[in-house]
């Protein structure tokens, strides 16, 4: 499993050898602040907050590793410390800022701070997914990556509406199909590219990972007031799984037709 | 340096700490194939055949990496092996031919040997040059990435006019900038996108290293007959250094500009 060797945070990686052709990725499945960085300067509320981390989401997804017999990759360490759906430097990968809240322990942040968290832990996960991915193109089963996300109901005082968001980088086609099955198939309040899009440069790890190899790809995005408990958590995966297993029946019958 | 470690081949990198903007690729530097592959079958003069390395290419490298105060990043072994600007499951990856020449080792490829040479080759340079590019962005030094190969002056009988080629992947503002140079700065033949092109899929390097992070890139390509010997490619280092030079100053102010 996770933890620290050496100062390296690697990838926490579950079923790796799922027979399933989807990878699934929770960049901000952790709010773990190491020792060294003394909690960042936050309060626990702040450290339990969506600012930390994306909440119930890991609970989604390993609840739909189990259904789509899926391999997962998941963050070891707060998305504070630093953020794997970010480049080393985006503003966001280690944010003086998060919403309403100042981050202290980023606030005066050095160019060998900054190298020494994207080696620690940024590293690490590239390298450990990029060798997933290639691993499994050799073994001539492309995969499907989907990423799995959740956001806050209340952003800056602001409700938010939609409940589940299917954002696309360059290719769509994945998540076009994966919307049309959630209207199809659930009662959820679903949207395309919200409650943010890729213009907001928030789909770097399917541009990194996904888009240079030419795989189906798609970010999902939970409200995470739907997500809170562990039983919630389940029924969404199980609310979940025939969705996405139906986005990508589609694209595979549309790939054959082409 | 190169070397075997534990059946793993790393890239080469030379001049880790240069301070210049430029990191040098070179996919196709070397003809080396490992005892392992017994010589793949081939005769020594296919093993020295453009089939096998792009000849000249790294003696312009280290031309160029010296004049621009350039990182350089160079394969360990021949592109018969492992083919470093191809994704895993490409044809051209481990190919079973190559122009008019049948490849005997790589003839009835299984699933296992291309997972094998994927792992001992192809991630080893991915991550190394990932974590070249990531720890430059890390300290707010984006690099420009350019790849330098060479080709073949007659391919399937036909004679190739063009001297010196320059491929651009999503984004052409570096190669069109270069190229521009080149017509001012040169008397070669300088053409864009030419002996091919992306779509003929041969930005794998470009697309997976240099896109996804919006960085200046470019591919540049030699007529192999014009950098033969030793002198050969210093004098094109020595003609092309400043082409390079022109073409980023280029690409600077345009940002600047806009």
């Amino acid at each position: 499993m996770a933890g620290k060797k050496a100062d390296i945070w690697q990838p926490v990686i579950e079923r790796p050898e799922a027979a399933g052709r989807v990878i699934l990725v929770c960049e901000h499945a952790s709010n773990h602040i190491p020792d060294q960085w003394d909690d960042l300067g936050l309060t626990a509320d702040q450290r339990q907050a969506h600012i930390a981390w994306d909440p119930g989401a890991l609970g989604v997804a390993r609840g739909l590793a189990e259904r789509l017999d899926a391999t997962l990759i998941h963050a070891p360490v707060s998305r504070l410390v630093y953020d794997l759906n970010r480049a080393p430097d985006m503003a966001g990968a280690m944010p003086a800022r998060s919403e309403v809240h100042d981050i202290p322990g980023n606030a005066a942040i050095t160019a060998t701070e900054r190298l020494a968290r994207t080696e620690a832990i940024y590293l690490p996960w590239t390298n450990g997914l990029h060798n997933l991915i290639a691993n499994r193109i050799a073994l001539g089963r492309r995969p499907v990556v989907i990423t799995i996300h959740s956001f806050t109901p209340i952003y800056h005082g602001r409700q938010r509406l939609v409940e589940f968001g299917v954002i696309h980088d360059a290719d769509a086609h994945l998540s076009v199909a994966i919307l049309d099955a959630a209207h199809r198939k659930t009662r959820l309040q679903a949207e395309l590219n919200s409650p943010y899009s890729a213009a907001d440069d928030v789909t770097h790890t399917l541009r990194v990972h996904a888009t240079p190899y030419g795989l189906p790809n798609a970010m999902l995005e939970i409200r995470n007031d739907l997500i809170a408990t562990p039983e919630a958590q389940a029924k969404m995966a199980e609310t979940l799984a025939p969705v996405l297993n139906m986005g990508i029946e589609e694209i595979q019958k549309q790939a054959k037709a082409s």
